[in-house]
């Protein structure tokens, strides 16, 4: 049996996860299981790059992060679950690869002007800011991974992360990184209650563990079409975000017929939103499970943690020994 | 009793030490042991921020210079002696603090833009050697070091250090971080063989661990007053390297006499240099001796480290605890 490649991703640690971030993400993290080794980390370091001067609950947050990930279907028997800074050894590299990275090379980063211009409440002038490419480099190839599963924005930070290992290799005359592949992941945009972007500082997220009480509530009050003023005008299903979510809850039978009655007047907003709750609530329903399973067991919690934490340890403690050694600094 | 005071200094591994070396920075360091609780470290991290494309044998040069130190009286029952590389918490300080640290204040650096300008041989447009001082700086706190001794030229960088702990006090609501005093080194300028400053780079050092007959050698044909071309011209010492060194190797009455001699003619360079051989031959013998006696235990000069690294990550891994709590992360 050939082995299977290698493949990492990581989540800032934001506590409870919404709809968002599982079609956005989770969900696919759940499919690569079946095809790759994959090694899922929480990105707690990351979070100060942007958070440092006020970092909020990080270890909360993970915890609440962690049980999404459970819940959503991330199967510790078969994908590595691990803390950024509990792995010290992405310090370390994050430090040597520092030495060999050009300042050109992260001011040329679009993210980097870009969020210095966007997130105006914060101060992005931080040395750590300008080098987080080089602490992302650091995480995926102490793994030595195959594959980063990233969306279009993440691509510049992949292709920095290969340039890094490129030189180190040339300089150090070693093989030891493969520069890794972007899986490009197609997500499904689906829009917050709002219709703006799905975003915790909109408070317009449903989140994966939403009871079906809140659920319920949260679809009532979200928005439709804006031009389907009373219950006989027609409308538009393309431009309200219910019908958005009925594309990914409900089955295609459904999904003709809502569209239909709603172009047609033939079905109201409050039915159609019942439909979607109903759709909703049944496909979470075995996150939610899950989650009251694990919920219960924060022991089993920690221990899935701590294995998770013990399993890429050892393998960044083995790639730093190779790194070390072809540095020469041992 | 009240507790020493405890300060912290460090050195790139750069192999055999030579008298410059000695007078500059070690002999300090070898008095400051009856004062202080003395950390002294090899700093072979930082060796990588300017050598990173050609970083010679690390490991070996920071034997040689363990040698050295403890050869010239660093007492590994007194003195904390450690190797950077060994101690992670370090490099995960350096991640912690580069995120507080605005890139502007590095920018500011004299030494950041000078040392570009200067070493045109060397790329130093990387990020390590931008934030080469956010590392010193987590050397330097991650101990809660008092003070440091330094010379005149690293004061901009242990101010930065300071700004650096304040920020993170500040930010943290912490008192962690005690900020570290500058204990400026009176250090006498020796002059190597040829008079420019003495450097290995230059070939005109004596070692520590020359043998008699390298002294003599070398001393033999050091640069005297090039004034003084016969025998009998009267020269002028104060301009003779040779008369550097009998200050400070030779009796009040010698150098007296010796002044008295060159201006009058009444000694010649021979001669002078003969006495010079003498009295730094002597004076350097029991550290020759000393040298010998590790060099023969070469396990016992690994305790010594071990014992040293084991030591500091002692208090650097209390350090963190406290870090990592004051930040959230844990």
């Amino acid at each position: 049996m050939a082995e299977k490649k290698r493949i990492l991703s990581g989540m800032r640690p934001t506590g409870r996860l919404h709809l968002g971030n599982l079609h956005g993400a989770l969900e696919n993290w759940v499919k690569l299981q079946d095809q790759y080794e994959c090694f899922y980390f929480v990105a707690d370091w990351h979070a100060l790059t942007t958070d440092y001067a006020s970092p909020g609950n990080i270890r909360e947050n993970t915890r609440e992060m962690v049980l999404d990930w459970l819940s959503a279907g991330l199967d510790p028997e078969r994908s590595t679950i691990f803390i950024q800074s509990d792995i010290k050894e992405h310090a370390e590299l994050y430090l040597l690869l520092g030495m060999i990275t050009p300042v050109t090379w992260l001011e040329r980063n679009p993210t980097y002007k870009e969020q210095q211009q966007q997130i105006e409440q914060k101060d992005l002038g931080n040395f750590g800011f300008l080098g987080y490419p080089v602490l992302q480099a650091a995480d995926i190839i102490i793994y030595r991974a195959h594959g980063v599963p990233v969306g279009k924005d993440q691509l510049p930070h992949v292709e920095l992360t290969r340039e890094i290992a490129r030189r180190f290799n040339y300089l150090y005359k070693s093989e030891i990184f493969p520069e890794p592949d972007c899986l490009l992941t197609e997500a499904p945009v689906l829009p917050g209650l709002d219709g703006r972007k799905m975003s915790k500082s909109y408070g317009n997220c449903i989140f994966i563990t939403d009871s079906e009480k809140e659920i319920a509530e949260k679809i009532s009050r979200m928005m439709t079409d804006p031009q389907r003023i009373r219950r006989n005008d027609p409308g538009n299903p393309e431009v309200s975000p219910v019908f958005a979510y009925h594309k990914l809850y409900s089955s295609p039978s459904e999904i003709e017929e809502i569209a239909h009655g709603c172009r047609t007047a033939g079905i109201g907003c409050v039915e159609c939103k019942k439909i979607l709750t109903r759709n909703v609530v049944s496909k979470l329903a075995p996150m939610r499970e899950r989650r009251l399973k694990f919920e219960s067991d924060l022991e089993g919690l920690n221990e899935v943690i701590a294995a998770g934490n013990a399993r890429a340890a050892r393998e960044a403690a083995a790639t730093m020994e190779l790194v070390r050694r072809a540095i020469g600094i041992r």
